[in-house]
Formats: structure tokens, C-alpha cells, sequence
């Protein structure tokens, strides 16, 4: 079997397990399905002549030394965990990818550096509402005052959680790699938006992964009767909401072209009363981009216009940060190099910005980075339908091997 | 002790009855606490010199003969059961009222015609959804088919709860009451709208109850990754929802002097995830008019909106009619006589329209009708602070008693 074949063989395994009646597969993280995908993938690593050890949050790290002992490693890699009744592909199709590149390499003969293949723990946020959490422990930028608090919806905390599995919250800190172990990280992903699709390619190499601004805000107006209350005299907080819903939009609209997206993704209503006028409502505003500076620039238009709405309906509208994180952006010397290699390849491509998050940027602050995206039908991801096709996959597959094989044969970098 | 104190003495004990932690009251219909109410309203009733009986939904009618028996009767009440935790005036004022006025009027001489206090039996929806249900029963109004599959939300169904307190739901039918029974039916009531506190005035004079068309929703999107669906290429069903809601609001506007009013009442999104392009908005609508033709055009205005939106966006904005009712003018001459009745006792009053749904609307079925409405504190009702002032209390039964004695001291009518 060739080392594409194979790489499907390995995808279909996985896809078995932890399967549901929908056919979707459950393996949040921590779980027993995921410990099963996780001890199937260490038995790969292994008969494909790897390395393997775990860190202490259960990073897999599957490692093939080079013929130079003094240079940085090269690695790739994704993760195993899904969402709930999560497809087939996301993070899956980045890890057979991996270890069957490693594969065909390693047939190739020995590269001057080290190869990693890495498996991240706890990708999806799913479980514990921790999004990339493995490559965060991995790269020093875990908040784990935040993620000791952190509990799942039947109760349970993450350190119990790894206890079950036999891992230890507290030994956590010494999981962050060491700048210059690595000189730097490529990961394989399905796309999980239209793009390629639309424009009828196979793979996108990815210039940025954004970041989002997170806000929720609070309207409070006056609840009253939906019968006696006379239009002039209401304090309706929908009516204020939904004007801010609008105002969201308008600004991700006036921004696209700097590519920020916006969108209020979910709106309530209090008290949620077909006979009464709403007295309060609250909404999740998600604003993201690949540039601090256009995002700042639209969460001030947004700010802005909230401001102006409190005032012409005459009632608060209080924004409660959630958070924002900075966009990555990919390695310029990678995505060059990429795009020297599809073209040697003739696999077409094109250049590509993340609006989701992976745990490629997290590494970034470990050592050069860069992605690969792979053409992912109708856009449809964290969902039991998601699909790739065998030959975009295969595809994505040959570009990550050629990437991987440059990257391994410089002598320049750390 | 006068009937006005009786009358404050009657609510106080009423207001001790189902009394909750909060302050409110619990006496839904076919409670033990409603019971409770009932009896001890019954036993106020015989001591006033009425005879009592009750008809087979339970609705408690006190009667006073006249001096002339061939004339229709004069009749007044409300109601005695509650919302979960709420007030001590909704409905209990204008029971309390109407025995006091009866007991005053009995203490003048006999009238012409016979008085009758009824206690309406349902009034609110909150146990079985079915408001206004003993008068509707009453004036042969109700719906027998919907009621008997009608179940509270532990699934007890009405004709079980009835089972439970003693009455039987099969002979509902026989608990209607004939054209010419009754002359009239006035009603005395707080007003639940902050109108009479915001113009200074005891006391109001209904001129009409508004009625209902109520719509819910549906808005097809697409859900969507936040990070990853481009602005322009997004079927954001909350942005629909956004601007129909201030359609709504605008169309309310528009018609506000035709004495419209109209509300969003509630407003969902699916997914309703912060990182989730909304796929799904439902939403209620609930328009109010005093006039069948300006609801109908006001209606109309909002579905022509919708369309519009629906083609803007590109998605199904479907409507799903939920019921609409007609709305019920008081009967004129009954509006002039409170009004002169108003002047001669030097009570300030106002013509005031009811947004909100009463039993005297049903009434309307079986003869004449007339309502007071009483000042209400911020306009605060179906809650455990609603509050009115003694003093307009105290007004509001004057204004009632008068108009129960000229009404009563008519020949003329049925």
C-alpha cells in the first residue's frame, strides 16, 4: 500500500472510533474514545519507526532524528479530538497526513534535521470551553489559573478529568517546549469554509489565521405590557438589539476588504414574553481579522455605534470584554516556499486566510509556522457530514510531504 | 366600618391568601389557594344578603333582587385567581369593589333592577394557557375542544384539575347564559399601563379593549463558521430578524395614532453560538388595535415588510398565524353615563383605551359593557409589587357604585 493509500486506511480506522448513531464520532478530550484514537495513533507512530513519548498534558510527540544532531527539529501534525458528533476530517485528515509524510520521508532517506510528527490534546473546546489547549501548554501560553477552574457540563473539572486519564494538571508547567527545540511547525487542515471549493482548487496555503475580539453586551430597557404600553412610551431592549445587530453588520461590511468579519451569534431575549415589550436582551458579538489594527479599528466603529444607539433609544448598552487574541500571521518564508512547491508539484493553490483558530498559532511562538488547507465540501466542518475528497486530501498530502522535505533539508534557521 | 374601609379590609385578607415568600400571591385556577380565596369570598357575599350559587365552571354569582322583576339584571365583578407570584390587585380590586358597591346600594333601598356580583373563574392564563375562560363559558364563548386537551405544566389536564375541586367540564355547556339574562356587566380594574399615574388622574374610563393578532416567525439562514464565512457570503438569519423587528416597530409607529401597538415579544437564534453565523431566527409578533381595520391594515404592513426583507436577504421569512381576535368597543351609552356619573362626583377621569385582555370583553356577548380602570403604581402588574393607592381605590368605587345605580334604576334596555 503507498503512503496515500494508507494514510486513507488510517482515516477510516480513526473515523470508527467513538462512533455515533448519526455517524459522526464523540472523542472530546479526555474522554475514553479519545484515549482509544489516541493509543491506535501512538501504535502508527511506532510501527512507522518513530519515537513516541507524551508530554504531560498528553501531547503526543512521535519523533525521527535527522543526520545533523545540531538543528532544530521540523514538525507537523493536528490533532484527534472532536466536537460532539464531530465529523471525519477536522484535525484527523492533519494527523494521518503527518505520519504518512513521515512515512514516505523516511523511505526517502535520511533529511539533515529531525522530524516530528505531534498529536495536540484537547484542540476543540467543546468539553471545557479551552480552545487549542495542548499547543498553548505546549508553547508556555496556557492560562492554567483559568483552565484549574475550568469544568465540563456534568461538573467535572480538567484536572479531574486528566486525573481519569492518568495525567497531572499540576506537573503541566513543565510541558512548554524550549525555543529553538523546534524550528518550526506545518499543519494539514480541512479548510472548513467555501473558499477552495468555490474557486474549484484543491488546497489554500494560509497567509493568517485571525483572532477574534469577543464582547457581550447588555441592553436594559423597561419590560411593560405588550397591549397597554403606547408606542412613545416603551424602553424595548430588541428593538435597541436589533438595531446593534445591524450596526454589527454594517461595520463587518465596511471592513471585509481588510478582512474582518462580524457577526452577532446569538441574541436573548428577557423575559421572552409574547404579551411583553422586552425589558432586557444580551448578544455575543465575534469580530475577527488578521490584523490588530483593522480589528481595533472595527470594534471602535462598533463601540461607537453602540454608543449612539444607547442614546437614541435611551437606555445602556454595557459591553463586557470576553476577551481578543492577536492574529497570526504564517511564516512568510513557509508560505513562499509552499507556493514554490505546488507549483513544482502542479497542484493548484491559492493563498488563504483562517478564520478559525488551530494549534499552528500557538506554535508560532515556538518557531516558524505555516498551513495547509485542503478543500472541504460546502464549507461544512464540526459536523457529522464534513467531508474532503480522497484525491484533495491525497493532494494536500503531497504538498505537506514536499514542504516538509525543504524544511528539513535547510541548514539556515535555528 | 364604611364600604370603602370593608372594601380595604376585604383586599387585605384576600392578599394573605396563597401569600408567597416574595410578598405575591399563588392562586392559580383550580387550586387549593384559589379554593381558599373563593370560599372565603362566598361567605362575604351571603353575609351582604346575596344569594350565591355557582355555575358549572365554578364562575360564584351573588345575586340582590329588584323591584321590578321583569328587568334584565346590572351585573359587576372580576376575578379572584392570580399569576404565579402576583399582585393584590389585579382582579381582587375589582371583585372587592363590586360587593362593596352591592352592599351600598343594598343600604340605599331596593333599585329596580337586580344587581349580581360575579367572580369569574380563569381569568388568567397562566396555569392552562386559556385566558379570560370563565366569562368565555359564561357568554357561550369558549372554545370546549382546545380546553378539554388544555394540560398545565405538569401535565394535569383542566378537565382533571376540575375533577379535583368538585366540578365536571362535560356540563360546561350548560353554565352559558341566555341574550336578555343580563342588562349589563361593568367592571372595575387596575389599570396595568402607567397612563392615569402619568396624567395625574384617580381613575379611568374605558372606552375599548384591544385585541391581538399574534404571529410567530420562522427565518431560514444558513449556519456558518464566524471566523471563516466572508461577509458577503453569509445568510445571517438574525440580521433578517434584526430588521424585522424594527419594521415591526416602525409599523407600530406608523399606526400608533389609530390606536395601534405593535411588539416582538421574543426573539430565539439557532444555533446561538458565539462562533456560529446564526442559521435560524424565530420570532413572535403580537400587534394590538381597538379597531378590526387598523389591525388588518397594520398586519398587512408588517407582512409586506417581511416580504421584502425575505427577498433583501434572500431567505424564507414565513409567517404562522397563532390567532387573532376582535377588538371590543364599550358600549357608548354606558361610556356617557360613567362619564356624567364622573362629573357629578367630581372624580377626575379620563376616556382610556385597555391594552390588555378582561373578562368584560366576553360579557360584551351577553349584554352592555363598562369598565373603570384605577391609577396603577408605574403601570406594575402580574406582579407581586403591583400596587394602587387606597385613596384611588376608594374613588374608583365611588365612580362604580354611581354607575351601578343608574344602570339599575333604568327602564329602559332588556
Amino acid at each position: 500500500m503507498d503512503d496515500k493509500n494508507w494514510m486513507m486506511e488510517a482515516l477510516k480506522h480513526l473515523s470508527r472510533i467513538g462512533r455515533t448513531g448519526q455517524d459522526g464520532s464523540n472523542r472530546l478530550a479526555f474522554t475514553k474514545e479519545d484515549a482509544e484514537a489516541r493509543a491506535y495513533f501512538k501504535g502508527l507512530m511506532t510501527e512507522s519507526g518513530l519515537a513516541v513519548r507524551e508530554d504531560a498534558f498528553g501531547n503526543i510527540i512521535g519523533r525521527l532524528e535527522g543526520s545533523e544532531p545540531g538543528l532544530a527539529a521540523v514538525a507537523t501534525g493536528s490533532h484527534l479530538d472532536t466536537v460532539p458528533n464531530g465529523g471525519h476530517y477536522d484535525g484527523m485528515a492533519g494527523c494521518a497526513a503527518s505520519l504518512a509524510a513521515v512515512r514516505s520521508l523516511r523511505r526517502r532517506g535520511t533529511l539533515r534535521r529531525p522530524l516530528e510528527v505531534i498529536v495536540f490534546q484537547m484542540e476543540e473546546s467543546s468539553r471545557f470551553s479551552l480552545a487549542t489547549f495542548g499547543s498553548k501548554v505546549m508553547a508556555g501560553k496556557a492560562d492554567l489559573d483559568l483552565a484549574r477552574r475550568a469544568k465540563d457540563k456534568e461538573g467535572i473539572s480538567l484536572p479531574d478529568a486528566m486525573r481519569a486519564q492518568g495525567y497531572d494538571f499540576e506537573a503541566l508547567p513543565r510541558a512548554g517546549r524550549k525555543k529553538g527545540e523546534l524550528a518550526c511547525f506545518v499543519e494539514m487542515h480541512i479548510e472548513q469554509s467555501p473558499i477552495l471549493e468555490e474557486k474549484g482548487l484543491p488546497v489554500g496555503i494560509v497567509t493568517a489565521i485571525a483572532a477574534p475580539i469577543r464582547s457581550r453586551v447588555e441592553i436594559t430597557g423597561k419590560a411593560s405590557h405588550s397591549g397597554s404600553t403606547v408606542m412613545n412610551n416603551r424602553l424595548d431592549a430588541l428593538v435597541t438589539a436589533a438595531d446593534l445587530v445591524l450596526a454589527v453588520r454594517a461595520v463587518g461590511n465596511r471592513f471585509s476588504r481588510r478582512e474582518i468579519v462580524a457577526t452577532v451569534g446569538n441574541l436573548v431575549v428577557r423575559p421572552g414574553a409574547m404579551n411583553v415589550v422586552p425589558g432586557g436582551a444580551e448578544l455575543w458579538i465575534d469580530l475577527r481579522g488578521t490584523s490588530r489594527e483593522a480589528m481595533d479599528e472595527a470594534q471602535a466603529a462598533i463601540l461607537k455605534a453602540a454608543e449612539g444607539l444607547a442614546a437614541k433609544h435611551g437606555m445602556p448598552v454595557v459591553f463586557h470584554p470576553l476577551g481578543a487574541d492577536d492574529p497570526v500571521r504564517m511564516t512568510p518564508g513557509i508560505v513562499d516556499l509552499m507556493g514554490e512547491a505546488s507549483r513544482d508539484l502542479r497542484i493548484p493553490s491559492t493563498p488563504i486566510v483562517s478564520g478559525a483558530g488551530h494549534d499552528t498559532m500557538n506554535m508560532a511562538a515556538l518557531g516558524e509556522v505555516g498551513m495547509i488547507f485542503v478543500r472541504n465540501r460546502d464549507g461544512l466542518s464540526h459536523h457529522h457530514e464534513e467531508y474532503a475528497a480522497p484525491e484533495d486530501l491525497m493532494s494536500g498530502l503531497d504538498l505537506l510531504t514536499e514542504t516538509l522535505y525543504r524544511l528539513a533539508m535547510r541548514a539556515e534557521g535555528s
